[in-house]
């Protein structure tokens, strides 16, 4: 992955990939007026006095920033801020490709929890929402549940969240095709990272049967004494079975395979797993389990990769999550936001389903709409809609 | 001034004044795979590896960020962050439209200087430039010095500086157009704040004859017990004659008024300038001097206000300062730029000089190209360009 300014990727990100315009031309004076001075000052004035009025007069009521200090970009590892932002600004340019709305990327020289935190309460007056963004485990967490409690707009870390209302969707889907309930499952999880403590999570909050989760230093159980707290929380809601030992051992009769890290499996661990299994292998670009090993053991596979059918995407989730919270005026991103989001997302496909189509393409357009509706719609049950 | 969603204004700000858009449409698999994952792993692991290819393979090359922490919103004060967001997405939307440049707003729930100061350091990875706005003075100061020092990326705070290019560009037309250099020129100044420090700076260092500056007790000068910091070393270096007393005291043979704050100037001190004045009345909405009334004894009269002659505008000053230091790739703004900027601001008018025509409008087009090409020039001589 050397640097060669003549190739074609590096061609595609010449200058960027985001512009910011304006939604009206400047080209004379009463224009001009209207837009900025005097006449902005009766907006500026209206807005200072009653803020309420920022999500209809300003670009703020649809614009998410995309937040992150580049210490977990992709598989890259710690880059820093400026190595992060062509990706942030890749996620801005998904935010306004797949579901219209405006984003920011914003990259910090900072990797301070108290700092993280700090500066983007600071910022957040700019914004309608804030998704994080690769940044590392366990700091992610409380970054993310202090930015909760502090701000009344959402806050979403997409490599949780997104991560896991697109792997509910589809293993909810790959269980239907495959003749079971959620309640049937027992699913072994490679990582417990930021993706496997949040799919873990809306796992259980959907009904799964069990999880064991396996971080490297194998099953994670309340017997270990080397668990970060929130390894120890999930020690205490995951494993009901009280497997120890390996992922190799968890695999053991399991239905269902997770992997959300890079480790491979080998095939003797794959096929001891129970018949008809499911196969989410989601390592980019090196899925943990190759295809077409997975498919002589399991009913369902699914991958992170484009090139396979089946590709667990966060960009099925995240455009249409903020879109729906932006259309409720939601003041936060509930659990059930969550699971309404997977639901409605899972049932995309109902008609086409089938082993080889458990979610839909990232470029169904039924897709965002879908989900924001279905967030819109749980945020006014939950009471987080001011909209 | 109050909300009047009907009216005009209010839905011409409907929604916002800017957008964010890809500059890739990413409607298939190809599309994706080079604009995000895989393909932008190879560019984020290239930037993060050298972080001078940020400037050409992200946006922030060309990107400013319009800070504001909402204490001195035009002349509506202290309103907060949202109320100052209308003017920033404004001020952000003249960027795009008059220089071609991305611009966001960043308002500040905080006003503490440390604060401002920590927050926009954080955030600057995110940026190729930092233009501060509508920041209360004397906060405005330190704060753009802190950041002049602490960051490598041009800084500007538009209330200074972008005031004070203009006013210079103005000033030396003016002279010219009355048979006089600015070293014949003793000026009075109203208002000793950003603005007013900065224009007083600017023209002293054009070699402008004598400058007395008032603020709202009267007369800067090296007597006073009750200046802060920043008016003691305004107070060291204008004032040469010596003036003590009021504004009118000032103005008595004046040949220059330059008013930069909302104080009122009554006929009678107008009528005691030297003869041929120059009165630039820039406060806004109502100027200080009446431009009637002005027009009894000067011969050049300019106001901040679209609906007279000689238009003072910052927007002749901001987008091509700007668009020039990223043109040169500088790391700092400088003095020089500054002047050279104003320069070649006021030559754009060269040929149609006239009393009634001392700056360009804010249309025309050969504004922006002109004090860019200035302001890059002198950033290769002043050794701060990288490009």
């Amino acid at each position: 992955m050397g640097f060669d300014p003549a190739s074609t990727v590096f061609q595609v990100h010449q200058g960027g990939k985001l512009v910011v315009r304006s939604t009206l031309a400047l080209r004379d004076r009463d224009a001009l007026s209207l837009a900025y001075t005097p006449g902005v000052a009766e907006v500026s004035s209206a807005v200072g006095g009653d803020e309420a009025l920022a999500r209809d007069y300003t670009w703020r009521g649809r614009l998410v920033a995309v937040v992150s200090d580049g210490t977990a970009v992709l598989g890259l590892g710690n880059i820093g801020p400026a190595g992060a932002l062509p990706v942030m600004e890749g996620k801005a340019a998904l935010f306004s490709e797949f579901a219209g709305l405006n984003s920011v990327p914003i990259v910090l020289s900072c990797t301070d929890v108290d700092e993280i935190v700090e500066t983007v309460v600071r910022i957040a007056p700019s914004f309608g929402g804030i998704n994080l963004e690769d940044i590392s485990a366990p700091r992610c967490f409380e970054i993310e549940a202090r930015l909760r409690e502090r701000l009344s707009i959402p806050v979403f870390h997409d490599d949780q969240h997104g991560t896991a209302i697109v792997v509910l969707a589809a293993l909810r889907n790959a269980a239907r095709v495959t003749g079971r309930s959620l309640g049937d499952l027992r699913v072994a999880v490679s990582g417990a990272g930021a993706a496997g403590v949040a799919c873990s999570k809306i796992l259980l909050a959907a009904g799964i049967g069990d999880i064991a989760v396996a971080d490297s230093k194998g099953i994670v159980h309340t017997g270990r004494s080397d668990l970060n707290p929130v390894k120890a929380e999930l020690a205490a809601i995951t494993n009901r079975a009280g497997y120890i030992g390996s992922l190799a051992d968890a695999l053991v009769h399991a239905d269902v395979f997770l992997g959300l890290s890079a480790g491979r499996v080998e095939e003797d661990a794959v096929a001891k797993m129970a018949p008809n299994a499911i196969i989410f292998a989601l390592a980019n670009p090196t899925p943990e389990v190759d295809p077409a090993i997975a498919h002589r053991y399991a009913a369902v596979v699914a991958t992170g990769r484009s090139d396979y059918p089946n590709q667990i995407n966060n960009v099925l989730a995240f455009p249409g999550v903020f879109a729906g919270a932006f259309d409720a005026g939601a003041t936060a991103i509930t659990e059930n936001m969550k699971l309404a989001a997977a639901r409605a997302l899972g049932d995309v496909v109902a008609d086409e389903l089938a082993p080889e189509c458990i979610v839909p393409t990232p470029f169904d357009p039924r897709v965002a709409p879908a989900v924001a509706s279905a967030v819109a719609a749980q945020a006014r049950l939950d009471g987080v809609a001011t909209l």
